[in-house]
């Protein structure tokens, strides 16, 4: 392998000749061995737009010379669309603020657009990394606003993907609507339900997921371009700030708005924070939805048996012909996954000093990933365990018959206690309740029927309401 | 001490005599010595009102007797406004989805209404715990209910607190306006900033909190009551529902709304997880100011020491004249219980299972106490940490001059390469930036002076703008 | 109310008359009005006795003059027998690492020895809150040692109730020896197993937990009394050291010893967080346990069945006859609280700086609040849910009649594919498998008989292993 | 591209002519496109060297012909040196336990086997992935067994990069023995220490750390090879167990043993959570560490600038001649993953259900990243930032000559009172304290000299104590 010797403040390093990054791309290496993950591709896409847009607003206001300008422009395009990306090799995980990738990135972008130039790598008196590519910007402000724009578009899919399913259990709502089953709390046999009413309630808490990952979306809609170092905006013109918010919007497609207030923008990492919590809230809840579906799909034979998830491989390398719930379960790992993610956010954000969060690396990590696999994990589970899943009817009304919990419905005729007797006594006799009233002589045949009816307990009222006397 | 025989379908119990509590109240006592901790006052008060607005909707709809139920909006009216406090004997985690605090409330108004109507404590059949006073209701309506009405009142305190903080923070801002200072990322020096400027980043995340916090409580207001056990409104008239949010809304103040859909309303935990996470959020940020405030208090001598806390209390046992930082300590230990708190939530929302969370208890327990202890600790951040805040001018001042961090500013100039030459010259030399630059000819003073102005480097910009030749 | 005037170096308050508290407490009390919880009894318990220790040896070193040194030896003492517990009224979160609670010590103590040696109340002349109480002292070595004295005493008593609980385990594991279940993977039929095997699981990972527990023990006996203020040792003879350490093991009769570092011994947390996660590697087993044991205990009828619960409670306020497994709830509850206080624990040990973790009243907090809920939960779990409960045999059994789980041990005799394809056939037709095999002529009747026998698939080894053929 | 079918119980499937593995691998490539990440190759290499040594022990109990052992095996031991490595391209988070990448390993194994006996790939009646790979196995033993191993053999080198750095630590304790400095607590001057102390301390708690992961790591030896499916070990004769793990020890050369109770062993995941809680608490640890050497790094002049990190690499893109201290931040990143992750793996281990943790997947994942970036954040922190790391000595002298914590010292000589006095007026009037106690003739200078001696003050005992009078 051939090298050029390229040199910054603190010294000299060999860079392979083909490489397009450069020496701190090179240190960088050598400093964060750590993960082995390098950039998600949506940063780096992002991250180009960014570049792109304030190559565009240095030529607006004059600051960059227009031929420079204009090949940084056509390298900032080619990285977005996927070109080059596998020059982008910092870890994931690297100190200082994204410093690392920012440079990945501007050493790329300089040394793509010398090539462009008709000049060589490394010769960066005619296209420089730091005063060219850079200008204007800060790894304070070009980071966050690529992290903010790559978060957007992930979300978007998210949502996609979390609203798909979401009609998937508004469609299972209706299917399952007159299937009537066992209610359960504390995992006791409670009183009579529609399973569609289950599937109801799993479709509206999830809407609510879904409104709340939108409303969280609207923080990352607001970028700080221009702050620089610090939020000052040190060494950006106005013009250039009004001139990148141009450009920007334009390439990304995103109603991107510039900070009031840059300092601030430049401290906080509560957009992030806000968004990862969104996710997170939606994980709890797909998590207990799954853990439902687990369990009613339970069985074949030992277990509850309501539901049937569609079978998707075979479920062990010992025991033939077992099918597990493997969708359910890969979403409940996900949600665990994303829970775990919200905690280093939040640990990340606290750790923020003064003018900036420097814990920004791990913090994107996080959050990428999470609504990657979010996003992932709502399509597969969509598409391979809630399209096809199927309810037991016979199963789900046996239930209701052999159980007690229809016994409530009569206590505004026989009263909890005298109620509560009757399943203690069938409890221990075997008789069953309409055995004991009739025998008890404690209501008619008619009356038993008109109260103890099972799909009228799952809409609101007093079964056999007429039979009761009114109070005063 | 004396006793009354009370009894229920599992048997009999001794109950103290003078006690308004009865036979449910004392299993939960010997099931759940847990805490020590007993129920928030504002969920007692919650309860009671909603226990009231029942009692009304079920005269109104003829289901409860006249006298009876005079008697028990009587005595829910005595124990809502902190009568009878000290009978509510339950511990904050206790089994079973609240059924213990909904039965001790149910036996405490029974027998204060027996009381009332001239009966003795425990002769239920005039009055009945589970008959009259939770009549068309159940623990997974009515807990659920009054858990929201005592957050919702919570969070109103905790946001006057942290908005009268957010005036507190914007005050400075303007205090510190002309308070120029370092600018610090990575906490090594960066460029010059106002304080004035950090405070205002203060204020503006603080009302973002504020905002999410509101955004938040919103689902609070989402009640399921008539829900009954499993929202599927089994033994309540839809009369009795419009009747009881009727009762509750004129009572309580509060603009609550009945639940579009009462088995989700009862199924679902996520008005708690994302309110939770509206506090872990600010609890962040907290923490993150708290922080930056305690190091720029450092010192007197050996650390930064550009703030000045008021003293509030001798900071040593054993060193004299010591003063701490501990408003911003306490607030900094509050943020981590209200994380630990939203952990604790969120493990406990994930264990709902089907129609019911039943975790009910550790939820509440953590919810109410991290809304308290943060409107607490804002209100004393406020008062007695940054109301007296004062500002070392000189201090900061002083950092500024000694600092190269204005190199930044000769970037447009004389190009990133050279500037960085210049600090690494500086810091080997002991000479000033000004001073090399001046015997390498590179400026003149004048250009010097209009360059390296530090306060004017707080505003966006490019310093000595006019003496760039545009690039193109 | 009559009052003293007392002063400090910030000022002068009144404080009341009656009060032994003195000016710092009042200044706690103003400072922080945080969680209106008052410091654990356990703390101030061995706090006193601290006292007592550090009084005597200052008085063996000649340092304390002994009349004064003997009142104090009289009032910790009395203290520490749990007199004047109200006076104590600090916040159990304040700043100051623990300031406040120790000067709250420090004048209750002088107070009363004041009134020992015939003075009055405030006449710190006599007797004085730092230069005699905390002499040789500084809140730095003794609030963390009394910290460590009282987590050594609740571990002990947790220790007793865990392997209380342990040993009902494994008499259950006894007990249930032969009951014959359906084991479960993925909540799906598995193969059969004997419920004493899954109590056997049980009391060996609690047994796990208990060493883990006594493992983590070890720290909290390595205090650092004498580190004074950073762990030089400043104003700390080398001789009090040792005889603080000789009266201190005497008194709380646990072998604690000083640390070899004082400066490691008081800048560190470890021993907390060490601690804490072992009891949240606990209670996320016993979570997981509770989880197992609500799921077999589920039904009656619309449930598995498989344990009876001993009924503690009516379950339910609207549900007559309902009983719920509260107990196990319960568990799962102090587990949720018990993990989300470890990360509070966590964020407050990160947090610590230098010389000293100011954050010890919030993970004190936290780890005693987090021992007791453990302790009582272990508890009351063993005595109202382990000892009586009781499985339904028959309801096992029959779940592994019904079962197809057996299959897998067809697998050395017919192949994974051949037995895959028989389960598949049998769900299909509703014939059952042996009557498949038979008809297919795959194995004899007696072959049958010897292959699918239940109880001896639950010990190693291949059923009819003699009918295979050696592979070579 | 060409294909073959394969087919089980579920269906067929098209596999790509080339790929060694199957349809089953292709199910699961199919059903979950989570992370993008696949399998660890440490686990990887562990799970063959699991499959060799159940190969032979397959062999030995004359159940596996030799003809397909001896190709198992070869297969088996090419793959466990790295070779086929682009065939596992399951998911890393993916469902059922573990499943996907056991078959994805047996169907792998089986058509490598397949061509080293001159068979078609595809044609498992030859060897079969489930009937002879997976022989004697279950998912469920040889993936927390290949865990286990790949976990252990990370945790070796976790220790040694530790290790490592706990004796750079050392070195520096020594190194700067004699660099007296300010201690602070609260961030506020205390008394004086030296540099070495602070240095010791931390070689103290992370040899704690070390040791805390060693204990932790012995869980991890205990693995349940022959538990087959849910532990009683159907399927398995006890020969084949003695065997496996004989040739499984051979050949990994760790001391692995078998469970004494399988059950147990395959139920319970504690072994995981108890390594990750023993991380996580050296990850505090180790960020609080970096904290306090990122503070006192800070600087170069508007900070504490106590010490010097070596450079490492430009620290801005905008600010020439920035540098950031790169390496403690990497640091603290990665403790905040470790914790994150230990949080997921606590809510993935309490999800375990009777006889299976079927978050096996995510629980890896996990696990083994902890490990392996704390490896590598723990040796580039050694290298790279404590090595070189200097002290400015000089810096550190004047914050305690310019401090007032040594005011202390007189505590014994003048009362706390007096000292505290002596402090605020020389805050007030800017005097020093020596100028104010000659003035006021508290001491003569000889006393002064002797008792305000910074560096004796950093070893106990009390300074002048010769001129104090015994108290009795």
């Amino acid at each position: 392998m051939t090298f050029r010797i390229e040199k910054d403040f603190l010294g000299e390093k060999q860079v392979p000749s083909h490489a397009y990054y450069g020496i701190q791309t090179m240190r960088a290496i050598e400093n964060f061995p750590i993960t082995g993950v390098t950039i998600h591709t949506e940063l780096i896409t992002a991250l180009a737009e960014v570049k792109r847009a304030a190559a565009l607003a240095n030529m607006d206001t004059h600051m960059l010379p227009k031929k420079i300008g204009e090949a940084l422009v056509q390298a900032a395009e080619e990285v977005s669309k996927g070109s080059l990306v596998e020059e982008f090799i910092v870890d994931s995980i690297q100190g200082g603020a994204g410093t690392s990738i920012n440079m990945n990135m501007n050493e790329v972008l300089a040394n793509r657009a010398l090539e462009v130039l008709g000049e060589q790598k490394g010769s960066y008196f005619h296209c420089n990394p730091n005063n060219h590519v850079n200008m204007s910007q800060s790894t304070n402000d070009v980071i966050p606003t690529a992290i903010k724009i790559a978060a957007y578009r992930l979300s978007e899919q998210l949502i996609e993907a979390l609203s798909s399913l979401q009609s998937a259990f508004a469609r299972k709502e209706i299917e399952f609507d007159d299937v009537i089953k066992m209610g359960r709390t504390h995992l006791q046999d409670a009183v009579p339900i529609r399973m569609g009413q289950e599937f109801g309630a799993y479709a509206r808490v999830l809407m609510r997921d879904i409104n709340r990952i939108k409303q969280a979306m609207r923080g990352l809609l607001i970028v700080n371009m221009g702050a620089t170092a610090v939020g000052t905006g040190l060494n950006a013109k106005p013009e250039y700030v009004e001139r990148v918010m141009f450009h920007l919007k334009g390439a990304v497609g995103i109603p991107v708005e510039i900070s009031e207030h840059l300092v601030d923008g430049t401290q906080n990492m509560d957009a992030y924070t806000e968004l990862s919590a969104s996710l997170k809230v939606c994980a709890v809840n797909l998590s207990k939805i799954c853990n439902d579906i687990r369990m009613m799909a339970s069985g074949p034979r030992a277990g509850l048996g309501e539901l049937k998830l569609p079978p998707r491989q075979p479920g062990s390398s010992i025991m033939p012909g077992k099918v597990n719930p493997v969708m359910p379960e890969v979403v409940n790992q996900v949600a665990f996954q994303v829970i775990g993610n919200d905690h280093t956010i939040c640990l990340a954000c606290e750790a923020g000093q003064f003018e900036l969060n420097v814990m920004g690396p791990v913090l994107a990590f996080n959050l990428l990933q999470s609504l990657k696999i979010l996003r992932n994990a709502a399509s597969v589970f969509e598409r391979f365990a809630i399209e096809g899943l199927e309810a037991d009817r016979e199963r789900c009304k046996n239930y209701v018959e052999q159980s007690f919990g229809i016994v409530t419905a009569l206590n505004p005729h026989l009263g909890y206690e005298v109620a509560a007797q009757l399943v203690k006594e069938a409890v221990r006799t075997g008789y069953t309740l309409k055995e004991l009233i009739l025998e008890k002589g404690l209501l008619t045949p008619e009356e038993i029927e008109e109260i103890l009816n099972p799909i009228q307990m799952t809409t609101p009222g007093i079964a056999g309401d007429r039979l009761l006397r009114p109070a005063d």
